[in-house]
Formats: C-alpha cells, structure tokens, sequence
C-alpha cells in the first residue's frame, strides 16, 4: 500500500475507536496498521481528540505508561443526558401507552437498536471511574439496555434467569420477594459465570420498591461477588424509600392515571 | 467555529456513520453541521469510502435522488467471517464447555457484546438487499444477538415471550410443538407490537429442527406478517431435514460427546 495520508489516518483511527468503545489500543497496534511513525500517529490523535471535544462525540483519552495507549469512552455531556431524557419523556407520556393495571408499554424503546444504545451510553456515563469486572441484569426487558451499557464500558454481561436452566449447567437458585407486590419469586445464575471477588454494576429497565436489587445483591453475596453500582432506566418517584440507597436513573415516574389515560414521568436528575 | 479542515471532516463524518449503521444521512446534514459545501463533501466521501475498502471496516454507500444521501453498512467479507467463525469454533471446542446433557455453555459468547456485536454483523451480512420491517427473536438466549443484527440493519428489535406478560398489554398467546423433544410450549407477543402486512427476520442463537421457527412462522401469520429470512448463531447438523428450507447459520455443531468432552463444531459455510 502506498504511503497513507494523514486523513485516512484520522478516517481509519476514528472508525475502530469508534467500534470499540472503551478498548485501550496501543499506539504500536496502529503504528503497524498504518505503517506511521508513533509521533505521527500522536499528532492524528490530538486532532481526533478535538474534535470529538468540538463535536460532543464523547472522549478520546491518552494512557501513559507501558500498558499504555489511546481509548475511546462514548460519554455523554450533562446537558445531551438532560436532552436525551426530554426525548424520551415526550415518547412516553403518549396515552396509548397506558396499559390496564397502571403500566406503560415500552417495549418498542427499550428493544430499539439506537435508543438502546443511547441508553446504554447515559447510563455507563456514571461508571467509567469504577473498578468493574462484569455487567449483570434479569431477563428479559432489561437485557438490551445492559446489554448496550456493557458495549459502552466494554464489559462482560451477565444475564439472571427467572427459573433454572438445566441446559446452562449447574446453577445457584435462589427465592427473594418483590418489593413492591411481596411476592416470592426465583432467581438462577450458572455458578461458572461469575468469579469469586468479582465487582459488578446491576442494570435494569425498571425500578419500584427495588426488591429485585437485593434479591440480586443477596446472589452476589451467594457468588462472593460485590455490587458496586446500580443503574437503571425508570424508577419510580412512589415509594420514596427504597430498599438500597444509592443507584443512578435516567427517568423517574410520579404516577400513571389509567382513568384520563396520562403518564406523568421527568428526568431523573 | 474557525474553517473546518479536511481532516477534521473526514475524522466527524466516519464516526457519525460508523456509530450509525444503515442510516442515511443526507449531504445537507454534513453541509450544515461541518459548514462546508456538498462538492467539498463529496469528496471527502470518496476517501471515506476507500479507507473503509481497503481496511475492510463496511461499506459506504451513496444513494442518489431526493431521498438520497450517505450510508455505512458494517458488512463483512466472506473471508472475515469465515477467520471469525474459525476464532468461534476453538473458543467453543473446549472441554470444559459441556454440560450433563450434552449441552454447551456459551452464555459467555453470546452475552459478550464485543462478540454478539460482531455474531449480529455477520448474521446481518445476508440480509441487506431484503426489504425487512423488523428483527424478531424469542428470549432469552438469543437476544443479544438479534438486538446487534438489530443494530446493524438499523431495524426495531421484537422479543416474543415464553410467557404472557399482563405488563405488556394484549397479547397473542399460542401453543407450538418444539420440533426435537416434541413438548408443548407457548409463545405470546403483545398485540401492537407488529403491524399488519410486516415483514420480518427471526434470529436465534441455536435452532436444532426448526420447531421454534415454525411456531414463530405460525405466530406472524396471526399478525398477518411475513417470516423474509431467518438467521441462527448455531444450527445443528441433525435433524438433516429441518422444518424450514432455507435458513442462515453461522456455526454447524456435529455431536457432542459427553464421555470425552468433546464439541464437535465448524463454520457453516
């Protein structure tokens, strides 16, 4: 290949930054991809830092040192966060929403590849400073939001299942009660995917009282893991008082009218 | 903001494609987000378009007329998905992956989001010239991968449950025999979730006769929908006659052998 120019450089560095989010590549790995001089390649960078600066396209960072080189974190500002979540309170507060029961249908947004994906961005947003071996969620609504946070923050993803599955090995199995309905429900993981000493975020689409939280907290504590953090789509603003402390939301529901068929939900922050 | 240059434009312009796959966008959006002039624009296109070439990152795309504009599709070529399907093959070749049963774990692959990321490219690969509506897949295990192909395609994702949610609205709820252990199971997907007269792709991480797929089949002519394709991580060698035709794969699994732990397994194609 003849000698590349400094624009397909900065086309070709952006494109697999871009792909593989939160993946240190060293300046070696495209010193050889590129056939280019590392000091090059540290010009090229400085430029794509900028403008992902310029353009709010997240954050290029540098790491020195001998495990040392560039990543990519697909961050959100404060103020796109804000805007994202007005987006996604003017989606939801549509009448046809409300489903018998006081429940909202959502599954069109959180299935949805791009806004998935966004969600998945505001949320790791607040987890880029924690030490972190795995994201875990619960099926089934809230795997595509996990699914996109641990893309984001470039983890493994951990998926509880509701009832045991022989067809996934041997399983720790375990009964917690819903905080909200007190029901007993079940909650099952293969004892392989979680190692001892394991730190892990808990992402989901949905949050009430939070009783399936410490269901998950107490089967982390079965596995000697450690939830680290919490994050989750909607929470809602009743009851106050929830189970665990501290977690992060985007959205947060006051209160569904099934009777004037009206959705009253905002920001979380 | 001064004059923007080349570099700089092409550095914007990949990322925004790249984190938007089979999205058009239209020259006067880069017009007037990089305040420069569409000549000047296309232009840097056609460096865009051969870097991506050369480094086989997708293809990029111009369509022309009045809803016209530029897209990224992130295809792969024949070679690297059969390297890629190679790589999957001896990550799944070792022993420790069979399960009593004759099972094999893999939540770890399909969970991965760099993995199902790249599974949901490759599946995705096949399915660009169709005129496709939506993805559809059934929890849980495949859900990882069908939101990437989702991704990729740039198409809403639709889960059908192996349980009524009340959560969910009204739902269609209905039986179908599972093609090898012959059991009855059910499968049930809210009413609004599927439009009259659509056309869909059913992806899965695993298909051994096919029953699922038929009873998916069956499930989408009750919402006067149309199966176009369907898409499998891993299909099994027998049953040799499956329930269906004509079905993408992208791993054959021969036969485990639970005395010796071993996966037989290779590429597809």
């Amino acid at each position: 290949m003849s000698r590349m120019q400094k624009n397909e450089r900065i086309g070709v560095i952006t494109q697999i930054l871009t792909e593989n989010p939160n993946k240190i590549f060293t300046l070696t790995y495209f010193a050889e991809l590129l056939s280019s001089a590392k000091s090059t390649l540290s010009e090229d960078l400085d430029i794509i830092q900028e403008i992902f600066n310029t353009f709010q396209l997240g954050r290029i960072e540098t790491i020195s040192g001998a495990a040392g080189g560039v990543i990519y974190r697909p961050t959100m500002g404060k103020e796109q966060i804000a805007k994202f979540c007005e987006e996604l309170c003017s989606l939801l507060r549509d009448s046809k929403r409300v489903i018998p029961g006081g429940y909202i249908y959502m599954n069109d947004i959180v299935y949805s590849p791009q806004i998935s994906s966004k969600i998945g961005r505001a949320l790791a947003n607040e987890f880029y400073g924690l030490d972190v071996d795995m994201i875990v969620t619960i099926e089934t609504k809230g795997i595509p939001i996990a699914l996109m946070t641990a893309r984001a923050l470039n983890k493994p993803l951990v998926v509880v299942r509701k009832e045991a599955r022989l067809t996934e090995g041997t399983v720790i199995h375990m009964n917690y009660i819903s905080g909200s309905s007190k029901r007993i429900q079940t909650m099952s993981l293969p004892k392989r995917s979680i190692p001892k000493g394991s730190k892990v975020i808990f992402i989901d689409d949905f949050m009430k009282a939070g009783g399936t939280v410490r269901g998950i907290i107490d089967l982390m504590k079965e596995f000697e893991a450690e939830v680290v953090g919490v994050g989750v789509f909607m929470a809602t603003a009743e009851p106050e008082n929830k189970l665990l402390d501290r977690y992060q939301a985007l959205l947060l529901l006051d209160h569904v009218n099934e009777d004037q068929k009206e959705i009253h939900i905002r920001p979380f922050h």
